[in-house]
């Protein structure tokens, strides 16, 4: 068979079986593989970002990669910041990359670029398929790479030759090393350095163990040290919910994070790094943890994060007995839309098993506190700070988890970078319900132009972060791709429509207006 | 004064006066000195790709450098596509790409990404400026370099306290070196070439001749020889119309392009290179020049194109007489609208300056051949093959030439990559018609599967062309964005709106209807 057939086969044989793609000339025999090979089901993106961010949205929810089908470099480049979103979700990802054919590229004909490059500032793996002996074998490395040491970015670049070529076999699957145990020394070194520290040890965990076994881990640990118990501003995935103990958010704002952490003595390292600030400021450190703390590296994100975090639990608390699942009371909200009154909206609609696409930025600072004691869901944060993940993501999510409700939270700028991802959503008929937060500004810009340096801001420079000029109708750019939309001006018709949204079928579009 | 300010004033003192943005945080210093500096205009584009591409189209038409602020790796990959039209246009242009502090580097933060290597994919020079004291001057070479060696992108990497320390001077202008000239021996030898080969000689011409001058000068060569001329498929710009001589475009399907070429014993380049199919398909050759044919390197595009073809004119010919300009006659179609209608539509209305930015695809095959006998105009092309450059040129060669009306004539599938554009021509109210070719599909990609083999295309792979599921309205995507819109549903009607369209101010968006 083809090169691109045994590919196919080769990934639904290693369990990759959905394909966000956005074809060109150089995927035609891809694309054409898929009648061949129906098993794989391909998923089309009408742009690159919706693709990228689609499958880190699918990798998070399932834990699996899907493919991604990417046009050369310019393909991979306009995917290439939700795929830096991917990296540091630790997203196991595998991108083909269709490429000229092996004897055409030193023509360096219009479409020629420095694949391998570009691919290399985003991927954990990167290969060029230069056979089509050696392609199945290549495809096998490619999942097995992207789900090994955390999970990430694999890379395979597929010359249309050797996709096009045939003789090839498909190869059967490949072995995904466990993730490494963390050692008995290293849980009773740092039990005992929890035991001793007391409240000024604070435990740092990331996405992999924000789920309920790793929370009523940390609570135990909690309860049994009084170490304090902290989580990363932007997991890639937490579940959570139904009134259960929750880490406290690591804040966004650097001084802010540095108060939290002040006083901490000894950090313990679980599923995620040192954190630091996200963007350096005139005379501030970058280092977020205080002058003197000790850091340990309990858990890396390749490690069982969740395992040791359990062996840990067991050896300072005993017994792990969680606070039992609540949900509510929710107040439906009343009055004008502002951050506590559509956080109030979204707590009281949630429906059980939701998965929630944050990407609010500045309009979504109370959606996390205000949805503690909604019923069970997860949440999806913007972990690589590229905006134009929200959409997309929810698209994957959705087609991951076909059987849940989907919410996007979306504030209005970063909604502009991958708008496209509803028309996705309309064609796959999934069940998203996008509310866009629309306050006419890139507010978050504007606070940090303040917080750069007082003096800032006259009225040309203010200009760059204003929306307004035109305003942007969201209602009418769902509609133009297919997605019903309803606009709410207050905040019990954003309660109602998200109601209704999520009782019917499809996806749906609620633009929530943050101002008058 | 602070760094940004003194980069900015460097600009400007450089001939780079207007800067299309996406700034982020760490281009908050960049953003501020906007006020301080207002002989530079910002220009706000809410998506990188639009930003990118309006440089593109802005250097095309100026051929000076506009600059483009970008924030770190992920804006620059979101603006990749562009930059890599661009770099095979040879447009000069200035990328800012804000990145984090230099000792925040070392922490890793969200945001960090290698830059440099996403930078050299696409740029002809790539520098991170280090220290205030450096960066006027880097400011300097980066301009130089962008006008150099025929144009090109020059990516300055700022960090955001380079941006921000005190201290700063600016530079004075730096000396752009003048394009190489071509030696006698040479333009004797090819001289000789073309007087014995006759028609058996062809000279084939890119962007940088493409003007009156240039098209004068190759039909006296033809006239005298009996040469042929040929251009490139996608060349940059091209001035054109009024009836004048035009060279032949060289077909886009290879094998259309190789008879094109057969029997060709000479192919004397100017201001291009040797041509090569777009794309390689099973059993056909890469390169189009026939076997035997010996290819001459007249003119590169970093030499005085110019000059040398005048200088080979002379030569060979004497005296350049051109055919005097005379406009149309210009027949108003009737009937549906199809490729034959759309383009005599297109011509019957073109007004007289305008810039065409040509995205139609497989839409527009018949437009360059039915606006020869147009009034002169600007016609600007896809050089590099990465869609969703048309909607962002067109503006950017607005904002270049305010006086003169745009039409960007843009297929349906790329208008979905960079559909932002619009917002930003309602922003700057600039004179851009947009003419979408609504034909519901990736029509090229069906015409490319069934080229790559015949055997191909099921219905699950065919359904990966398919833009009707849902349709897509692009009135309603334009009006969400401030640009007044109409569905034209016959040629009369696209004749009648393309011509209220022009003589109205500000933007306008025809949505032409390729099917029933």
């Amino acid at each position: 068979m083809r090169g691109a057939d045994a590919l196919l086969r080769t990934l639904v044989g290693n369990d990759v079986d959905v394909c966000f793609a956005n074809p060109g000339t150089s995927e035609m025999h891809f694309v054409a593989a898929l009648d061949a090979v129906p098993e794989m089901r391909g998923v089309l993106g009408l742009f690159e970002g919706v693709v990228t961010g689609a499958a880190d949205g699918y990798g998070r929810m399932t834990g699996r990669p899907a493919a991604t089908l990417l046009h050369l470099g310019p393909g991979l480049g306009n995917g290439l910041a939700n795929l830096h979103n991917a990296r540091r979700a630790r997203t196991p990802i595998v991108n083909v990359v269709g490429d000229h054919a092996l004897d055409h590229k030193v023509l360096d004909a219009p479409l020629e670029s420095d694949i391998d490059a570009v691919a290399g500032s985003v991927s954990r793996w990167v290969r060029r398929s230069t056979s089509v002996s050696s392609l199945p074998g290549d495809a096998v490395d490619a999942v097995v790479a992207s789900r090994t040491g955390g999970g990430g970015s694999a890379t395979l670049i597929l010359p249309a030759d050797v996709a096009w070529t045939d003789g090839a076999e498909p190869a059967g699957p490949g072995a995904v090393p466990a993730p490494s145990p963390v050692d008995d020394d290293t849980v009773r070194s740092t039990a005992d350095v929890l035991r001793s520290a007391g409240a000024s040890a604070a435990v740092f965990v990331g996405g992999p163990v924000m789920d309920p076994d790793g929370m009523a881990a940390l609570q135990a640990i909690h309860e049994a040290t009084g170490a304090r118990v902290l989580h990363e501003t932007f997991p890639s995935r937490m579940t959570r919910g139904a009134g259960r103990f929750e880490s406290d958010r690591l804040m966004y704002l650097a001084e802010m994070a540095a108060d939290q952490l002040a006083g901490v003595e000894h950090l313990v390292l679980v599923g995620t790094v040192e954190p630091v600030a996200f963007f350096a400021y005139p005379d501030k450190p970058g280092r977020l943890v205080p002058a003197g703390c000790t850091v340990h590296a309990f858990a890396s994100p390749g490690d069982d994060c969740g395992g040791a975090l359990a062996e840990l639990a067991g050896r300072v608390a005993g017994r792990i007995e969680p606070t039992p699942a609540t949900v509510g009371p929710l107040d439906r909200p009343t009055g004008a839309i502002d951050v506590f009154t559509a956080a109030a909206a979204v707590a009281a609609t949630l429906p059980e098993g939701a998965i929630v696409s944050d990407e609010s930025a500045t309009c979504g600072l109370f959606m996390q506190g205000a949805t503690l004691h909604a019923p069970e869901h997860d949440w999806l944060s913007l972990t690589g700070g590229a905006i134009g993940q929200g959409m997309p993501v929810a698209t994957g999510a959705a087609i991951a988890c076909r059987d849940r409700p989907v919410l996007s939270i979306q504030a209005d700028g970063s909604a502009m970078y991958t708008i496209q991802a509803l028309w996705t959503q309309a064609r796959e008929q999934l069940d998203v319900t996008t509310v866009i937060c629309n306050n006419g500004a890139y507010a978050v810009l504007a606070m940090e132009m303040d917080r750069v340096g007082g003096e800032f801001g006259g009225p040309i420079s203010r200009s760059m972060f204003d929306l307004t000029r035109p305003d942007i109708d969201f209602c009418r750019l769902a509609e133009g791709q297919g997605v019903p939309a309803t606009r709410a001006t207050d905040a019990e018709a954003l309660t109602d429509a998200l109601e209704r949204a999520q009782r019917e079928p499809g996806p749906h579009v609620i633009e929530a207006m943050f101002r008058p």
